[in-house]
């Protein structure tokens, strides 16, 4: 029999009570202390006392720690836990800078902790249906990933910009759906007028098996948009990670002979199909993963050094966007896995 | 009393016959005569005799002609009917290449004769709608126009890729609607085996006064999409050139309380608007433009200029795409108007 | 060897311009004469004289005529044509009254002439497909045919109200996907001021083999609908006669987990399938059957016993409105094949 | 200063529970006590005892109880309530036959007492706002109102039909945003082999002052559908209480030119607006209305007379399915308020 596993939360803000209430409900594993500097807004705590540091959470002795704080302090709370001897989950995007998350990944590795990374789009019902349907051969090779990450101004406030705060979610869905790395990265941005970060950004650029990839993110956008579209030789793949829905259009083998049908579904048409299956919360399913792995399973977790590498890109696409040329990506990188 | 145009028509394949019917009802104007080397597969000469060449249309006696033949012809064609003094309306993409574009536009210039080009999207209700409210100052600033045009693999058989071929119709629509030049493309292009052009092409680029554009071309995809998404700092513009539909999203100022909404809809809403306009057909406009023009009554027309413009940006798309590099576009280029 | 059949065509507006175009590119057939009193005002006669009356056409020697006139004229040709030895396709609805349709369908059936129905909606590709698949079993047992044919107030003048004009399609296509009669309706009807015929409808109904029917039919509505959903044990089609597409929900046997998502779809989805399918213009389709049927081949044309029993039906139903009471259909009706 | 509320909640299932969220976070009143035969199966009573009996909760001295028990014992319980001098909101339908339901109107009449219905619905944003643009005239007079309510079946078990559980939404949100009665009903329907009560019905009435109404309601049906179509004088509303989105169509002024766009879009179009409007989540509406009609304030509760009067219409119903015959409501129904 598995012994349960004691988890500790720090951070019980917009992300956090999410957390709280998946933990608190996760089989195995008890939610034994949580801690927040700003206490508990959303009132998700139930029995635990709100400690305050994650030094807290430490002295309560817990297997592993669960981190939703702002992503300026991921590198501090992340080191310290290492050094504890504590496994982590930790929310995206995994550390400030690509500088702080190899730090990360070297500290857990040296410690040999399991540590992962909260990119939760990973876990989407719809995306890991493209997957499993890709690693098939579903769709032949794949041509192109195409991504539309768009909507209103979140009310929470962002500390860094719309890269690394939603491309990133971008960047590793696209790197894992299609088990490629990103091979270079052209990028331009744009800003509202009086914000530091960018809060636009339209991204070409080509995995290493040749795939070509687009991304357009922006929380500039009056509709919200969570869209990834899979061309490839044998149809298409539609994701909308908001309502989890997958949908395939096959390639059409007969011709449309109505004109006025043709004008506007195109020269052939093929089915299309939307796909049914099991939609459990994606929150959940990257918790009944990171527990799996912390009990020494084989688990499909986010790895800290896949965190990395997401970071990477987005910098990437950052430093392209302000020298207006193609950034390649050194695939020697020490965050590529 | 204005005089009733002359007008002949080479070329009447798929899209010689709908210049065809659009000429055969233009007020003020005669299909006088008509050629095509392969006949008149379609049956739409009517009572004319369906010639062979440009030069048996020359000798019938035209004020202008519209040239749909195979982009490869146009240099050719072009050039004898600017020495001919006869005004021309040129399908799309003006010619195969931007050098010859270049020569094209230089000796309509040297004859003083009217030259047109055949981008009809600009032509589209949904698009002049956009460029009305754009100049009215409905979206304020634009901060990024997006666009994608794929579908199936088209019937016809085009003699360049897809960029020429499709990719020439955003360039155009994109330069117009916001009245701003390309100022640099970064692009990946991808081609099913055994072809010689991209098929697919993935395209990020800045233009002149600092708008962001996307554009997803491709003729690998199953499902056909003709849509512009203009974001702006008021809101923003879907534009589908398919239906003819322009629909408004207003930014939020309303958040949005009940979860179940903010989770698929975003943290706020504003009203969406899908505009009633007048919507007749863009072939009729363009031809209508064109008359206008020739004419010498000030007219919207798309000028040589812009064609070989166009033509420059797809080239620069395509050296991008072959380099890996950002390519500039030298804005001294010949084909700036 | 088939002998080509003479057809001819009488009346040249709004439909009548359709089928002069069918008709002259219909292998076999050769449109031979065509009239309308109020000649050709979209220019289709082409080659041929613009005669005046139906007499004119007998006088012409056709194997058939095609009938597209105001309601109000059908019984007089079509009786004309009958004492002429000439079979006739005429226009939906077959005529003003049951009574005159019940005439008409006598005076063929003595003659032993051929005669069809303009029904061109059974024709769409959308429920060809669905009556195939609902004859393969593919529902189950249907439970409840519901059908919306709403729009804006049409541009030509109808000499008949809503049920008869647009509404017999959906009396025709339901009897005939689902190979049932009506055993009875209940309507609700309105009217704008001033206007003499019903411009909007509202049915509920049985069929005979106890399937439920709801009919949403009008002229008042900006938004142009023409959907039928048929609701089986296995689950429901959906057919969009605008876009020719059908569509299938499977049942669901998967819960819906995440929350969020069971809030907007339900407890439980199955796969949704858009079908491809071949499609042909309906019209081509329509006059294809009817010809083969005038050859003497089997060929499934709309009878004009069932163009007499869909007239009863919507008689029907403007019984009912008047009354406000359930009228049950005499099954015995001379118009029921 | 107004005192704050004591209220009591009876049932914790799949709706008690929410009401239990909905009352722990009411400003001015205060949960006090909480009852289910069966437990807290959602774990939503937090620090209260679950006790066992409306009694118990009557014990516990309430202002007011929300009922949110099986619709078969919704009877005694608000006999009791109403005995003990307790307002109660009442979830819908009010009881599981009209004779109930009038027996509870007199007994809260006569004690005075506030007495609400749960019919949601009606404090959907889309439906408030379609309630006040009505009232504001905006589509003038109402000429028809139809419905679709249709989805897969449901997982928790109904003790009566689909017409008292699903069908009673639409026929309480139709008499009140259209401020009508039902004048008669006719109605079809059709159940699974083997389940004692109808699964599916198809409705068409008339209303007090003339408008057209057609319900559609079912559980048999694999997608999901919460539409309220409106059509008037001046367009129509499309009310969608799913994502509680409220669209305009306006009638169309402007003949669509463009042939291909007719056909899939109608002779003509309007302006198309999707409202933006503060959507507070219903549940919480309310709750909000009915404390502040138990403070003795003026607030639009759903009164125990019009859920009465709705469950009258919905028994007219099935006796019309029963019947096959048309069946007028008695307007001196005591149910009428």
């Amino acid at each position: 029999m598995t012994a349960r596993l004691r988890a500790g939360l720090i951070g019980l803000g917009m992300m956090g009570r999410h957390h709280a209430r998946v933990l608190q409900s996760l089989p195995g594993v008890d939610l034994v202390a949580c801690a927040d500097p700003n206490g508990d807004p959303h009132g998700v705590a139930g029995q635990l006392p709100v400690l305050t540091t994650v030094t807290d959470i430490i002295d309560a002795g817990v297997d592993y720690c669960v981190v939703a704080v702002p992503t300026a302090y991921h590198y501090d709370i992340a080191m310290e836990l290492a050094n504890a001897g504590v496994h982590a989950l930790i929310e995206k995007p995994l550390a400030a800078t690509s500088a702080e998350a190899n730090d990360i990944v070297a500290a857990f590795a040296k410690a040999k902790l399991i540590g992962g990374v909260g990119h939760i789009e990973r876990y989407n019902p719809a995306l890991q249906q493209a997957r499993a349907r890709l690693e098939n051969g579903e769709l032949g090779d794949v041509l192109q990933v195409a991504t539309r990450r768009v909507g209103p101004f979140p009310a929470r406030i962002a500390d860094v910009g719309v890269v690394k705060d939603l491309g990133t979610h971008d960047i590793d869905l696209t790197a894992w759906v299609t088990q490629q790395t990103y091979a270079s990265v052209s990028a331009r941005a744009a800003h509202r007028s009086g914000r530091p970060h960018e809060d636009l950004i339209s991204i070409t650029g080509l995995l290493s098996r040749g795939s070509v990839v687009n991304h357009l993110v922006n929380w500039l956008s009056p509709m919200k948009e969570r869209v990834t579209t899979i061309t490839g030789e044998k149809g298409a793949f539609v994701a909308d990670t908001i309502s989890a829905d997958l949908t395939y259009y096959a390639n059409g083998s007969i011709p449309t002979e109505w004109a006025q049908i043709a004008g506007f579904r195109g020269v052939s048409e093929g089915d299309m199909i939307r796909y049914s299956f099991a939609k459990p919360e994606p929150l959940r399913t990257e918790h009944e993963t990171f527990a799996t792995a912390v009990r020494g399973e084989p688990s499909a977790i986010v790895t800290l050094a896949e965190g990395a590498r997401t970071l990477a890109v987005a910098e990437a696409c950052l430093e392209s966007a302000q020298s207006g040329r193609t950034v390649d990506l050194n695939s020697a990188d020490p965050g590529l896995a």
